[in-house]
């Protein structure tokens, strides 16, 4: 049995691997190689290499295991038509953005970016302007692991939650759910708005100016979901009216952030160069996935983690 | 019965304590009034105007308010000797400063300095090094309110909490406590190290060099409490051998932070103006409290919040 990688984990991962499941026969890549693609029966991958035309020629092919949540640039459609197993590692990016979400909403209310402005300029100034999150309204778009994870860190700060999706049916750590069509009516609401929405056709340009006037004039928007979820050229007007005072975004419509883009340079739009899910503990979470799904496969079982089915794409 | 303010609350604020309590007589000021303290039977002040000579010719005064937590500059054994009452704000730091003290952390944890830096240059990197709090252990030295509040946060973050005091006697939010006899040998468990310590003679310069020599290279090293807890020299030293990795301080030996000072300008040293208790819900709290306070006193109560032992000093 033949595992390709198209990437390239450290040694010990690799040596464990192998240590783990002696029966297989893996083969680590920096990239896609299509030669060996031939003949594997399983293809782990970070899910940005492979296209439909690889798969004519892969005949051997049982399982692709993508070492991350979007599924964006997978031939979906071929995946479905040849009866090939897709696994994901949803869940496994909850922790750092969860984490990286609140480092963002706290430096801003305690005011830590002026802070280290004042400290370049040897500057002793108490007149931060910083406010409480105690208190504060959060409304969290996508109430899937990492909203509710979030949901539940902005809890403990005693922040009331309120999460939006599809059918606004409860989730995890939410104080309150609506659904997409009260959106409009719940942003006045909200200090904090958090997009953490994948990109489908329901998501595609949900947020537009509209959207924008409803909120707070003192709210932080934050998207940390896909780009595409909102309308960026509207957000850019909204926040040179400054309807908000902060934008916080992890994804845009292009990536990287064109050179020259007014984002760079504005005070009120924190760039995070799509790096929340960034954790040392990446690669270590997305094997342990894989190496847990390995075992069952082998035993001949159906109970794998984070299946997907691959007609819908989720 | 006269009701003297060295300080000068929001219009708002004093027009709702005149109203509470119509049979008191307020006087408001924006510092010190000797004159009017000689007839004056409550203080209401922040705790650094008030000396030992006034209370000679205060004789009317029953009862002294200081609307913050920290005592050091008030005559305290001219309280003792003369009978007064004392009371302070104990308590109303512990939400501002416990997000102050998670927003640098995690500020740290995410690389939001160096993404900022970025930013300012244009350039969309995302090599940040960023690493996680889950899973990290935090030794947090004083347990009071503010300390607890930490430990519970970071609790919700996946921290272990170790925290430590002078009879190491259990308190809420940590995962196991130490007596200060046991700070050396601990201090390498630590990916954080945080000081919430008041000034006191057990306190002073109980970190030194060779405290920080027990810390983790990794290791965050936080002055939230009192900057003489800290051989400030010392601390410059480990810094500058890269013994820990950041020293993120809010208090200092001497305040303002003097110009010059090696701490503004090393990248590893976060300045923080004594600013991490400040929040706009500040006089709020603090007034909750001298007005509940003031409701018992008035009904012949002596169960006051935050009566301090004026002999104590705490």
């Amino acid at each position: 049995m033949k595992v390709l990688f198209s990437f390239f984990p450290k040694q010990d991962q690799q040596t464990s691997l192998m240590e783990k499941f002696p029966q297989a026969d893996f083969i680590f890549r920096k990239s896609l190689d299509e030669e060996v693609l031939k003949t594997a029966d399983i293809l782990v991958t970070y899910g940005e290499d492979l296209c439909a035309s690889h798969l004519e020629t892969a005949t051997q092919l049982k399982w692709i295991m993508v070492a991350s949540a979007g599924l964006e640039k997978m031939p979906l459609e071929e995946i479905a038509s040849r009866n090939i197993m897709l696994t994901n590692a949803r869940g496994i990016h909850k922790t750092p953005m969860a984490e990286s979400i609140i480092a963002h909403i706290l430096s801003i209310k305690k005011s830590l970016p002026t802070m280290a402005r004042n400290q370049r300029n040897g500057e002793w100034s108490r007149k931060l302007n910083s406010s409480e999150l105690f208190g504060s309204t959060a409304l969290i778009l996508g109430v899937g692991a990492i909203g509710s994870e979030v949901g539940r860190l902005l809890q403990a700060f005693g922040v009331r939650t309120i999460g939006c999706n599809r059918s606004g049916k409860i989730a995890p750590s939410m104080d309150a759910m609506v659904p997409f069509s009260k959106l409009k009516e719940t942003l006045p609401d909200a200090d904090i708005v958090i997009s953490i929405l994948p990109s489908t056709e329901e998501t595609k340009h949900l947020l537009t100016y509209e959207q924008f006037q409803c909120m707070k004039q003192s709210a932080i928007f934050m998207n940390f979901g896909r780009g595409d979820v909102v309308k960026e050229e509207e957000l850019l007007r909204a926040l040179k009216e400054e309807c908000i005072a902060y934008a916080v975004l992890d994804v845009f419509e292009k990536e990287p952030l064109l050179q020259g883009h007014p984002f760079w340079e504005m005070n009120n739009v924190i760039v995070s160069p799509h790096a929340s899910s960034h954790s040392s503990q990446y690669v270590i979470r997305a094997l342990g996935i894989f190496s847990n799904n390995l075992t069952e496969w082998l035993n001949g079982s159906d109970q794998l983690e984070n299946i997907i089915d691959a007609k819908r794409g989720y």
